[in-house]
């Protein structure tokens, strides 16, 4: 069961963005073709991590590439040409690994679209060496103990 | 543990395809970007399911769309631009859903880049209504029972 | 030279929206992949329309595709990840063909990054039949006369 | 009008691939959305260019960027899922700029689906500056004077 620490730091660790599916995202049958949530993710996440003032370009400042190496999707509803979604994103590891989970909702009625989670690991771009324990500069943007 | 039949038939129900990766997909990292996988996954499930005259095509004449309601993918190396990869995909499960298995090489030296799996389930084009046991169209195409 | 009245529709019928190039979006020379400024272009020409009540669904509704059969992109500068750009896209010609062209600027310094046009012709879906002149259904949405 | 040798020129710098449009690459009419073509013109100038040994990994490796400062592309047919296509290239400006033509035909019918072209300049990847005149690499791989 998480602490009451815990569940704080998760509340806080919370960032949500507004994205409305493209003419191009949607396929013959007039859905959102599964591959292009993956970008979604990457919007909310992106956003969320700049909240930390930790997105790619800090990444790279910092010294490590954070590679996706773990991905999954659930897809619930499907969605549509002009639907406005809410993808929210929450940092749920980041001890050895960074892990977000994400929630997509219709903005609307707010019935669950999706729900997601990607895994990232540092690389040092230095040496390309992989981490096995996240870098400081991580925990010291996010505000959390290792 | 499998049967031998059931053995038979996964050695049968996999195709596999070859891939390079284009300018467009790789990132600043100089690698692959991990949502552009998606694309190789579906060539080689759209080559898989050829073999079985049963590419998209095929499923909306026969009155079914079969929407990816769950995909997974696990990036064990990352792949860059021009390398030759082998992405091969196995049918695994076809009873209540159609679950494919894919492992993706490189195609030189065999060291794995990526394991993934997709799961679909059947919608009736008709009536908008999901399936919970595969139609008898999709058995008949793979050569399976039910 | 375009008369007053020519020069009054031209002002009316243009619109503006705003971009952020993505992670996604972005090669290893760390700049916007000139193929994704296509989706730029899009996105404009998708609200600007949505301003007439005639974005992707209503065009289908009433019966006509509105394939680009012409598209031009002229890169000034180029875009790189995070960088806020407007694109304001303006309706230049409507009896034969829809013609639109296309600014996008840096929205801090409002230095040009992309001139660009596209030409579409309207479709009959259920013929599949190309229209040589526009069908008035153009023209009463943007209040224009053929 | 072009001498014999720089018709003899032009007929060897050229190189045709073959494209066929997947699932992910066709829109709710059912046809190739339009900005996708741009990735078929990357495959074929892709190949192109390594036959001379000057792709982009050598590109980089030689000093010089080569970003795309203008591209056209007429649409003549629409293309759909499934269907071959070859795509040719041709070099036909190599002296200040870099200028490919191409055209895209159906690989059964041999019906024209497709005509562009793309304007490259070459940029100092050291000191980030466009150069006016093509830099000798690209002359020697070619094999032309400037």
């Amino acid at each position: 069961m998480p602490t009451e620490n815990e569940l704080a730091a998760r509340a806080r660790l919370t960032h949500e963005v507004e994205v409305t599916p493209a003419f191009y995202d949607i396929d013959v049958m007039e859905v959102v073709y599964h591959g292009h949530y993956v970008k979604y993710l990457e919007l909310a996440r992106s956003a969320l991590l700049a909240q930390y003032d930790y997105d790619y370009p800090r990444m790279r400042d910092s010294g490590y590439a954070w590679p996706v190496v773990d991905m999954r999707l659930k897809y619930v509803r499907s969605a549509t040409f002009g639907q406005k979604l809410k993808v929210s994103a929450t940092i749920t590891e980041w001890e050895n690994r960074l892990r977000i989970d994400y929630v997509m909702r219709d903005a609307a009625t707010g019935h669950k679209v999706n729900v997601a989670h990607t895994i990232q690991v540092a690389v040092n771009i230095a040496t390309r060496e992989m981490c096995f324990v996240c870098p400081p500069v991580l925990h010291d943007r996010l505000g959390v103990s290792a």
